[in-house]
């Protein structure tokens, strides 16, 4: 089997990604996984090399050619922009600026067809804001790059797997976007993550988007008109779904094992319990994309950068969900 | 001091009611924490006599007066309604009509000012429809009662007190209810449950509504319009709160304590985080309404009842808050 190619971008310079890409390579064994490239700074890793024992053999390359045929040592392509240099803890536009140009680089060389995709660590909107740019996060720009509009924000852990039908709008236009189409795509969307994930008998279970469901047409009624319809002609074309599920039982439920995936209806309706008790295992997913797109589901962590005491064990999920959905399509 | 007088309503007698409430008297002794009276029926509770060792004394008065006046044993008044034959599991409007007289009977005790209000078991849905009524549940059967509109649905555990400033809304009319004065009237109700609990020192985090509380106007504006001016009135006012803080980590940061109290700005943005973390401890709670009223955070279990495998805690953890509510204050 051949591993899949990904791109590792390196994130905000004075935040925590170099720390936690330095610790990934240093505690784990990531080139069983996947062939990485790190798309960021070798400078960047050099200051946090007195944080990290075992410090790992990173290599400065020149394209993405050179790190792909690079034989020894694990491969930092800085996409031709030199990164400013590292002041932890500050925001830098100029820093903003690199983490963007890394993330453009990764994502044209995964549509070129020479990586399967990228893991991302975190960028910080102030700083990409004071560059000129206007990016929610990654997942809008990545989906812009791809030149895609019905890419769905997901979170995934090993337990719970959340696609969420929305994702950065007011819970207004939110509830207004609960439609039948779109429940559908996200339900196919998500059912082809779980086949790439080789799921054994995945049953996907969709949340209502009112107080208990609607309880029957009492409190809301797109349950009835738009959710139903949505699981019904799902189920007619094959995919184990359920539901609409109560939203406020929903998530117990996956996580005792009766579902493999939830649709969320909105945002939090999907963020406020994996956050709750995802620690460090969360994964931010990017489904709908032509390309594999996974993050660590935590920010730049600008007060604790450059200390030492950043764990690197989303990381570790995100490069290894990424394998993951690459290896087994 | 004198410990407050509780009703202790029986629910549907074909569920896990009189199982629970014989479990609760057999294995604690409430008789320590309030004076209570069980409304509801002294045969339903001779039908688990089986599955409780060293079953209580019940005995049946035929009036408030009468219980508060017994000297040996734990009163069970029926409001001067007879339920039904018990019938484990079976949808019977009769216990369906039973159950909504005694808590009837129980509240009116409460407004009358014979007791201080009342801790309720569950009633079934589908058998009060089918007995007529057609209350959505306890809370708004209660409010009205008591002529209360501005009452607040809440959810407290040991570490987690969560106020809703909308019930059984339709997600899309919650969002159109999020205004200020609504929110102003939420933190001032739920302040005064953490003076009524005594709690030290206590700080109120206000939830935003949209995601990430909307960040600053880019996906929704009730964070800048309604929410915000509703803090900065209610701090001047002197209640410790702050806020907006991001839905997706106000419930966490709660946990870890820095938060004695969450002001939720719909149903499941707080129903969704406490019923995916209390299993047995969760208590349902109605502010605002002159009387003391707090519920089991669970059904009737038709599934389980008559078996012995039914689980008090949770109406322990009721009626020790009843008790602590109405002790205080």
């Amino acid at each position: 089997m051949t591993l899949p190619r990904l791109a590792l971008t390196m994130g905000d310079v004075n935040g925590i990604g170099p720390e936690i890409i330095a610790k990934l390579f240093a505690n784990y064994e990531p080139s069983a996984w996947c062939s990485p490239i790190i798309f960021g700074c070798a400078s960047a890793l050099d200051t946090v090399r007195h944080l990290v024992s075992e410090f790992p053999n990173f290599v400065a390359v020149d394209s993405v050619d050179a790190a792909l045929s690079l034989r020894d040592g694990i491969p930092v392509y800085n996409g031709g922009h030199a990164a400013p240099a590292v002041q932890f803890g500050i925001e830098d536009p100029e820093a903003g600026r690199s983490a963007i140009l890394w993330i453009e680089a990764a994502t044209r060389a995964s549509i070129d067809g020479k990586l399967r995709g990228l893991v991302t660590c975190p960028i910080s909107k102030a700083c990409i804001y004071k560059a000129g740019y206007h990016y929610i996060g990654h997942t809008e720009l990545v989906a812009e790059l791809t030149g895609t509009s019905e890419y769905r924000m997901c979170l995934f852990t090993d337990s719970m797997r959340i696609v969420h039908i929305t994702g950065h709008l007011s819970l207004a236009d939110a509830v207004a976007a609960v439609k039948k189409e779109r429940i559908m795509d996200s339900i196919r969307i998500g059912y082809d993550a779980l086949l790439a994930l080789d799921i054994p008998s995945p049953q996907i279970a969709v949340a209502g988007l009112n107080p208990h469901a609607g309880e029957g047409g009492a409190f809301g009624r797109e349950e009835i008109e738009e959710i139903t319809p949505a699981i019904e002609a799902c189920r007619g074309a094959g995919i184990p779904c359920e539901g609409p599920v109560p939203p406020d039982s929903i998530f117990r439920k996956m996580r005792e094992g009766r579902y493999q995936m939830v649709i969320a209806m909105y945002h939090d309706q999907g963020h406020i319990p994996l956050k709750l008790i995802a620690m460090d295992e969360g994964v931010n997913v990017t489904l709908g994309i032509p390309i594999i797109r996974t993050s660590v589901d935590h920010g730049t962590a600008f007060d604790i950068a450059g200390t030492g005491v950043a764990r690197e064990q989303s990381l570790v999920a995100a490069i290894r969900l990424a394998a993951r959905l690459g290896s087994i399509r």
